[in-house]
């Protein structure tokens, strides 16, 4: 018994161009997280949302997540929080959905084509601007469906929770012990039978997916230390054991060329792949082109698809991020740098159990270390972890969201994983003990954190009719 | 026949503290060359300068440079050049002298102890404050050896030619071209007979040294590249060849621990030690204790002192300085960077001609990299090569101011080297084809380029004293 939603997506067509004028005054407020000097802004845009879903009926709450870590002179922009339709109609489920209003930093020197804090839509549709896709458009989507519902007289389908932050791209300070206590009995998010979150992308251009699985992240640093300051590598070159040499050695043997993770027993903690699993990628709308595309490069490691989606979701990698502390600098600089530290993260997988891992890569990076026989000292650990995370692509939470895909795009999505981490999907999970959705509205291309971030005008309309879609669905969903 | 020093002596002494003024306010004019802000505190050390010295009677022309390369706004700061007395006495050996006015960048909040541009002087005569040792204390000396002769009537010995220059610190913009036209028939330095530069150190805190010989440096830079852009390590870690993976492969095949560069065929272009020169290393007033001292640290490579003069001296040593297009910033960033560009020098010596030691670089890197059977792309690049410089001590330019010394600090002076390259004495040999002299004023603790940089109030006196006496034992010297 399908829900009938012409008349929801006949409505949500007929306010495009107010819902394209709402995400314009959106990207138009430069809410970035990582700057200081922005935070006016991130609260200006929290303050934005709540005062768009008051407009509309919502009960909406500002809630103060106190002051920012290392940085007691700022206060950390509110967790906007609201209920629709204000007063909890007990026969329906309540479904809470999770986005960020805060944006990666931009400016129009990094190499932009347009003004990042400004909505520009050109002759294909594309909405170029800072937050569109990342993650400014999923929001208002919510907001969007909601006053497409009032517009059209349709009845809201079920009980929508709604979480909105605005540290995302600082590392959500603050969230999770918030998350943790208003999930708790008597607390703002208590109801909640599934959750949904808009901030991830498709896999590709053309056909939307369901994403199941995210790796985790464990990121280490690796400190080496000698002399007691930086020294003049013509006075110093030649006497003096020096902690950049023991660490490129000790950096190198972490991984290869081909990707391939040289830390003993790593892979041992790997689940292994099953066949089921494994006949799953082939069906997959992505194509090596795909990932050259977004390389841009032909340096991939695998020459098929296969393989390729595997090394991004379901198996582990370690990319080398930078030194700290050397010469880091255009132009040459004779510097012999007195302590270096080298960061690398391992993406993990299930099995991985984050001490385990953190065990196999000390006792590697110590061994690495001890056979260089250098009088350097060397310090490794573990900077944060986060755990990777899978949930049951056939809770209703997902059939109801396949079947809305197939509804407004006409197609069956791709049930994906993803190589990224989505910390905030763990702590929804745990917090509520219920199904956690990723639902993406934009695509590929989209370039969430680079330059000339964009939303396709069709992902965001058809993606509004989608969200809607989904909570009808949800409401029909079997509740066993 | 020695020349009567002692009056000259006392003079220098009863005019210390107006020496020590004259410090005072050279350092207070916070002439740093790498920074653009301050280019008008350079040109006004520089006219500080050509002030004082027309005071004294000097000959003085403020020269032009000409504009600084890349920077087209901006104008280099003058060549001070210099000649006392004003009118040449054609029966005097004329002595050509450099040194630079200009100085390294400082700032309080890097750690001084006191204002960098304040001159501080503590209960032991620590004189500290940025260019007090580098090198306005040296170039003040000549001014003050000027002083006190005239002060104490007695004759100039020699005709001085100076060359003040205000770019050192900045890789001399300019100068080479100008010293090289100067030294030309008719021009500024014809005359010079030889050349003394006041810009190195003692390689101790109590015995003098003359240093006769410099490393060169050769300086590198490995390119590694593939992805169009950075990528996100969740989304691309474990599908793509990353190139940073490569570069610490490749800068970790290029020395070990101990400081032995594996670069085939690079030992076999030093020249071999002979009997007499290892001879000269174990009378050097040098400890293993100074290195310590100065490493801040006991992570020397070798444990005795000649070994380690040697590798400082007269072997060659590369030292890995950092990566450029890496994550260099504290905290954690999940970037697989899209090109990385490794830099290293290597610090070379007689015989290694730089060509020579380019193609070795050059094979090994190449066949280094090739190795990893990569899909990115390698380039490797000379970035600067300067060559070493070794003069003959015996010479009377040398033999002049080891009397000096021995006048002065009641000893012999040590014959060193230098591990470290001033690329401007190689100039003036060739362009003067003269002998050079490098004449240290400083001590080894003076911390040139660090912070709490200082001179000794004994080492500045007592230096004065120094130089003037070098140029009365150049007087002496026989002609052939």
């Amino acid at each position: 018994m399908a829900p009938n939603l012409h008349t929801y997506y006949k409505t949500v067509d007929s306010l495009a161009e107010p819902f394209i004028d709402r995400l314009r005054q959106a990207v138009a407020i430069p809410s970035i997280s990582a700057d200081e000097e922005r935070r006016e802004d991130v609260v200006k845009m929290g303050m934005f949302l709540k005062s768009e879903l008051e407009k509309l009926g919502a009960h909406v709450e500002a809630r103060p997540l106190g002051k920012q870590p290392h940085k007691e002179h700022l206060e950390l922009p509110p967790a906007i929080i609201g209920r629709y339709p204000a007063k909890k109609d007990e026969s329906k489920r309540t479904i809470l959905v999770y986005g960020h209003y805060d944006v990666q930093p931009a400016d129009l020197s990094d190499g932009w084509a347009t003004e990042p804090f400004k909505l520009s839509i050109d002759d294909k549709g594309r909405m170029y601007g800072r937050g569109s896709t990342d993650d400014k458009g999923p929001v208002l989507g919510w907001l969007n469906v909601i006053q497409s519902h009032k517009e059209a007289g349709i009845e809201f389908p079920v009980n929508l929770l709604m979480c909105f932050e605005g540290m995302e791209e600082y590392g959500s300070e603050g969230l999770d012990d918030f998350i943790i206590a208003e999930c708790k009995p008597g607390k703002f998010f208590e109801d909640a039978d599934a959750v949904c979150i808009s901030d991830n992308y498709w896999l590709g251009t053309e056909k939307p997916c369901l994403t199941y699985g995210l790796r985790g992240c464990s990121y280490y640093s690796i400190e080496i230390s000698g002399p007691g300051q930086d020294l003049h590598s013509g006075v110093f070159g030649g006497t003096a054991q020096e902690p950049m040499t023991d660490l490129v050695r000790v950096m190198g043997s972490l991984v290869d060329t081909d990707g391939k993770i040289q830390i003993p027993g790593l892979y041992e903690l790997v689940a292994p792949l099953t066949k089921e699993e494994q006949s799953l990628y082939k069906d997959i709308a992505f194509t090596m082109d795909n990932l050259y595309e977004s390389l841009g490069s032909k340096t991939g490691i695998y020459p098929d698809k296969e393989r390729t989606l595997m090394g991004r979701w379901r198996y582990p990698s370690l990319s080398l991020h930078g030194v700290e502390g050397a010469f880091s600098q255009p132009g040459a600089k004779t510097v012999i740098p007195a302590k270096v530290t080298g960061k690398f993260s391992i993406r993990t997988v299930p099995d991985m159990e984050p001490p385990e891992v953190d065990k196999l890569v000390f006792a590697h990076v110590e061994k690495a270390f001890k056979s260089l026989n250098s009088q350097n000292k060397m310090n490794v650990f573990l900077q944060h972890a986060g755990k990777w995370w899978v949930a049951s692509p056939k809770h209703w939470n997902f059939t109801a969201a396949a079947k809305a895909v197939e509804d407004v795009w006409k197609v069956k999505p791709d049930l994906t994983r993803e190589g990224g981490s989505i910390p905030v999907t763990l702590t929804f999970e745990q917090a509520t003990g219920k199904n956690v959705l990723l639902l993406p509205m934009g695509s590929s291309t989209d370039a969430a954190h680079s330059i000339n971030e964009k939303l396709d005008r069709r992902n965001y309309i058809e993606g509004i009719k989608l969200l809607g879609a989904y909570l009808h669905y949800v409401a029909e969903e079997p509740t066993k």
